[in-house]
């Protein structure tokens, strides 16, 4: 095992430096490397495994909720930006600029989508005649462009990956039903599949989406105590149906301004597992979101009947539809537990020719790296109750961490020291002035107002009473 | 049915004006809309469901032979388009650039990829350290941005989708088997799924990949008996090992440059499951890429038992893993009926009164208009099996059509004449200026050079001894 001294001696102290932890374990386990553009990242084979599994998860969650996928352009005329003014204060000074294409410079400059809404909304303004035509309920898989100074691979890039759904309504009530609504499909999948326990609630008006109505999203707790977005979805009232004309002739023979939403979860939600469930081993993956669920180790191959019994035990697994892996690289079996650890495989199996005599196979799992002796008869049935058995206690370990961490404060002097490495949870006059305050002196950052807690007390910063409860804490 | 003679009024005649057809099929079924930017397009819900089909099938054909999915930034330092001489001279002109972002200008301009061979291969140069790390078998799904002058959706547009496949290999024979691999995966993939019969073969030196050794292609002819090119896999030698320093240490303690493939298909291949399968009445799509394969229509479904028996044979269709879909919309049958022949749906099923009576339904299949009755009992049974008639016969209808279309041309004057409206198979002498005057003069090109065809005779241009056997078209 000295090549598991050797990962840990190459990654820094969780502990004490989190940040370079984090970025070692992304670098070293081969999720991502840096783009050669400042800003950009490649996304390497077993963190693109990861999408695609978050991917699939995702999109049947949509389907099942009666969303269609399409595709629109990424190139924007820069003149759409501006017809919603929020929208344009809020991504002007991130976008990326075509100015010249096919030889010549262009007419009109080019953005490159910082998000879709404007141009989705010119579509959808074409398609919708009348209430019939209505609700339309698309989602995009794609990429998008945001510049960004200071970036880290999966938190904050220059280019990212991500969904994004647009739907229009007939009536207010339906546009805000279909927002709680995306925002419960995401709370559902962050806990059913990335095992990260969420706080959901409505954002500040500080913190919203530029040209949304209201801001609804999830906050996930990482083992830093810091916060990260992990996805929000935006009811968006007229504002884009009146900036792009998206009327529909309604039954009472009225033309009227349709009602919209959007909703979004990107790449983030890798950076969110890594630091979530990480140790100092590198990778936790939670069974349901990892790409390799066991994998399956021969020890002394050279030696009759190993490989065989291996690769039996392996069709097994995949058989009952287990994400498995036969290990036969030629490296050694030492190489490869640590390999497979820091990789964060929920589940390890090494078979032996000790093994295959007594009919067992020796089990280590990754959460609680406890190591058990199980019978070859009936592997993939035990192997895929074991692997419930991580995911939930994965689930139950981020919860207690999360509860655990998540304090009040009396006065703004409280405040400031539980803010460190905690989420505050405290009362907040409504006022942006103190919101700020807050920020300046703390660098936390409202997260979200949670539903159905009731105002009671006083705001933390200036002591008059509370109309709201808010979560605060320092944010990726 | 008053609405089908609309449809057909509303819709170019196919044998008068087949481009007109075409641009009249794609917009009018939803599959495509223009976007807002010259030269775009919006992939709406019914082509998108048809390109997640068409990913689906490909991207586990990918899986199967070792490929592994990744994502690559699609901003490319001008400078790396440079690297390779041919590869800028053949992109350049086509490229999209960012000069600004962030509310910057920038130090090196941008290019958004037109394909990512460049970037690439400076990402496995940095990978790859000894013999151990190769292969490399990676695949990108992903948008790329090339500035056309003449679009048409689908077929041309500045942005599409598309995969790319970019392997490195340790030597120049496992590089060659790989693209001749990926080809043969991309025709077993045209016949078997979209039930179009394709010409592979080598490409001319003129019509190569820029920057490649050798491009081979796939050719599929469309209705009007022009060409559209589906697919293209190109063994691109050492040359961009050469131009990225792609390096690796081998075992005899050298170091060595890799061979390296690239191959990649597109939503092209929409364009051409239109116009090879097409007819005056819409879309006929194969069953193996339709969204939706079996679609049921209740008649008179304000009648006792219509609505219930038309959900309980939905729900065994769909349960049989047939794509099906309940039409249920306030819409009258004939209405129906014409929406989803236009759109193509391979089998229609009406249930009303009389059919549950007598224990049938009404069962029509879109590719031969054929209308037959089928006992509701095993009901999911035969559709299956006609869905996969369906299949069969569509391929050999078009593997008909093709045969019946490639002809021979003994002189210039007869190539002139036959190369409208067909496939000319003829002698090349392999000199550039005849291949050049055969498109002046006839606006065909060599489309592939057919593997295993022994040049004979002489070259149809210049009446010199043949050393190529070619395939000439029109192409799209």
């Amino acid at each position: 095992m000295a090549k598991q001294t050797e990962f840990v001696r190459e990654v820094a102290d969780m502990k004490a430096d989190f940040p370079q932890w984090y970025t070692d374990v992304v670098l070293k386990t081969g999720l991502v490397d840096y783009g050669p553009v400042k800003g950009t990242m490649v996304i390497r084979p077993y963190g693109y495994a990861i999408w695609e599994i978050i991917q699939k998860e995702l999109d049947a969650r949509f389907k099942a909720t009666g969303h269609r996928n399409a595709y629109f352009p990424m190139f924007i005329p820069e003149s759409y930006l501006k017809r919603e003014a929020e929208h344009v204060e809020g991504f002007a000074p991130e976008v990326a600029v075509v100015t010249y294409a096919g030889g010549a410079e262009l007419a009109e400059k080019l953005v490159v989508r910082p998000t879709s809404e404007t141009i989705i909304c010119e579509m959808y303004a074409k398609w919708m005649q009348s209430y019939r035509d209505l609700p339309i309920k698309i989602n995009q898989w794609a990429n998008v462009v945001r510049w960004e100074k200071t970036t880290r691979p999966f938190l904050r890039t220059s280019e990212f990956l991500w969904q994004e759904g647009h739907t229009a309504h007939a009536t207010e009530e339906e546009a805000l039903a279909e927002t709680m609504q995306m925002l419960e499909v995401y709370r559902e999948f962050a806990e059913t599949v990335l095992a990260v326990p969420v706080f959901v609630g409505r954002k500040t008006e500080k913190e919203k989406f530029a040209g949304a109505v209201a801001t609804f999203g999830m906050e996930a707790m990482m083992l830093d105590g810091k916060s990260l977005q992990a996805g929000t979805s935006h009811y968006l009232g007229q504002n884009f149906a009146k900036a792009f004309n998206m009327q529909f002739l309604d039954r009472d023979g009225k033309h009227k301004y349709a009602y919209s939403s959007s909703w979004g979860v990107s790449t983030r939600l890798i950076g969110a597992l890594i630091m979530a469930h990480g140790d100092q081993r590198g990778l936790v993956l939670p069974p349901h979101v990892a790409p390799v669920q066991a994998v399956i180790i021969p020890i002394a191959d050279h030696r009759p009947g190993v490989r065989e019994k291996a690769a039996e035990l392996f069709s097994a697994l995949e058989k009952a539809g287990i994400r498995a892996e036969l290990d036969s690289r030629d490296y050694s079996p030492g190489w490869k537990f640590n390999e497979w650890e820091m990789k964060g495989a929920p589940v390890r199996i090494e078979v032996g020719p000790r093994d295959i005599e007594q009919g067992t196979v020796f089990v280590a799992r990754r959460d609680t790296l406890e190591k058990q002796t199980l019978p070859m008869e009936g592997l993939a049935g035990s192997v895929s109750a074991l692997l419930e058995e991580i995911q939930k206690n994965m689930l139950e370990k981020s919860r207690a961490f999360r509860d655990s961490h998540v304090v009040t404060a009396g006065d703004f002097e409280d405040f400031k020291e539980a803010v460190n490495g905690n989420f505050v949870k405290c009362g907040w006059c409504g006022d942006r002035a103190c919101e700020d305050r807050i920020k300046e002196e703390t660098a936390a950052t409202a997260r979200v107002m949670p539903f159905d807690e009731e105002a009671s007390g006083t705001c933390v910063c200036c002591g008059k009473p509370a109309k709201h409860t808010v979560l605060f804490a320092k944010a990726y």
